[in-house]
């Protein structure tokens, strides 16, 4: 499909939480923390995923006017009615644009992405503003230390629209797998239907994010290395070939995996864990716009976006930036 | 775009609850009720939003086989993470099937239509199974007697896939808007980042759907009609020629409104809100499942999906089935 990224935007909160503020909450030494987690510090956001999601937006809009599509494309909204697309209309000062939300918690991005392509093959839409925005923070159980120590807070935003005859931009190839006998090993079990909280039986603890993250990353590494198996068959394209592997950004350990058993070599895998930690769904656009906006990401580089998310999914989407 | 809805299904939870059932929970007489929401009777689910929609979307799929992408289009998820898909393909016993959430609220399943199209027509995927389903009563704040008296539970689902070159199924014309200006008109404010659980200021009534139906209404009723107006000017249609409208089952007034201010002829319009009440996003399809099981709705028939949902939003989607 002839797309084509023309903006990039990012927000990353200036409170800076490190290993040496969390240890005491989770009653862990920072060692283990790095060691387990691969994360040194992560942004605490205090203003909501609404406004930092606009900040991102905005600058990835530019000075190319509105969208004429808004998809938010996070793992956990600002609430359960209205979707969070209408916030960060609401906070970019916008009126009448059509808004709505993709989910698939961490692969949020990465399907969007797919989905918005195809929305503007389909000349449903032209320019389409796509906006992750992640408060994991807020969903941290401190009595659960793996997962507490692995979340951060931050937005990141693109902007999609159809590439010029001339250009070679595209996206290249799509790949989703969700596999739903997994899909207890990632939760906020509450905020629906589910764990209700007006039932008494509803704990706090059912509105907080809880991993098995070693039973995540077993079975992650192994989806995720068939998937990549399969789309450098399918495209046949090799490895050296792909100038940027964009992992969703789950743990130090899971970011790795990509050099050791993905065999990409280790200076073409973005990596922001050991400073951002795993921010749900805003991780993989912001690993994109750190390095588009520190000049690593050049026009017509090969892009990889690959990861899971809770599902259990795997996803991901080659790209020509 | 050249597709096909090739399968319905449809899911009424056996328990039903009438105006006098609810009558006394809202301290309001039974007249006022019918009055003002039009709804006599409700189903209230005893089983969870992921069992309702499997149970609607294993129909939707009759012999056909797997579907290869599920999206989910509720308004309301089963719990945060993961996201409600994934718990639809659980329970209709697949595995590894590409599963995602598209959400706007009332307005899911029209956009949901619209992108599953793009998608189809991107090449990105075949056969889309798209299910709806909502359990609205579990959210219901009995202290505001309008909305309470209006919700009710159901699911609802689509198999899309592309149409054969000599047949004339095709999603002919698509439309939305968002005014953000209204967001604050119909909310639940709970379950997400905004009014954590864990905040002690975070009341039981955030986890309520609460709603400001007259002014929601006076907006709807004008957005909606410009948008049939702009319709039918640009696919050139008549408002005779569109054989069944399907309109979102707001309420009593916003159903009726598509007969006395849209011009719609009364026995064109879908209407089971009396029956059903307004089963957020499941509304839409349940409606266009009801006509297409009692025999109303044939093949090559001219339909209009049309609707306003929270954020505000506007959605049609002109279809011929």
């Amino acid at each position: 499909m002839k797309v084509k990224v023309t903006g990039v935007g990012l927000y990353l909160p200036p409170k800076i939480e490190t290993a040496e503020d969390i240890a005491p909450k989770i009653e862990k030494p920072v060692d283990w923390i790095i060691e387990k987690s691969g994360v040194s510090e992560r942004r605490v956001s205090e203003i909501d995923v609404d406004q930092m999601g606009a900040i991102a937006g905005k600058e990835a809009l530019g000075k190319g006017g509105k969208p004429d599509l808004i998809i938010n494309a996070s793992g956990v909204p600002k609430q359960t009615i209205p979707d969070t697309s209408t916030f960060y209309q609401r906070e970019l000062g916008f009126e009448g644009i059509p808004s709505f939300s993709v989910h698939c918690t961490c692969l949020s991005f990465i399907t969007a992405l797919n989905t918005a392509a195809s929305l503007i093959h389909s000349g449903s839409y032209n320019r389409i503003l796509i906006i992750s925005s992640d408060r994991g923070t807020r969903g941290r159980n401190f009595n659960e230390p793996e997962s507490a120590s692995l979340l951060g807070d931050g937005a990141a935003a693109v902007v999609l629209e159809k590439s010029l005859e001339n250009e070679s931009s595209e996206l290249i190839y799509f790949d989703m797998k969700t596999f739903p006998s997994c899909a207890n090993l990632t939760e906020v079990r509450g905020g629906g239907t589910n764990k209700h909280p007006q039932d008494p039986e509803t704990s706090l603890a059912d509105n907080l994010f809880t991993m098995d993250g070693p039973a995540v990353y077993k079975i992650a590494r192994k989806e995720v290395y068939r998937m990549m198996l399969k789309t450098m068959k399918t495209t046949r394209l090799k490895r050296e070939e792909v100038d940027w592997v964009i992992p969703h950004q789950a743990s130090g350990k899971a970011v790795d995996a990509y050099i050791s058993t993905g065999g990409f070599a280790k200076e073409k895998v973005v990596s922001i864990i050991s400073e951002f930690g795993n921010c749900v769904a805003a991780s993989v656009p912001m690993a994109f716009a750190t390095a588009v906006q520190d000049g690593r990401i050049k026009r017509g580089n090969l892009l990889l976006f690959i990861g899971t998310g809770a599902g259990l999914s795997a996803a991901c989407a080659l790209i020509k930036y």
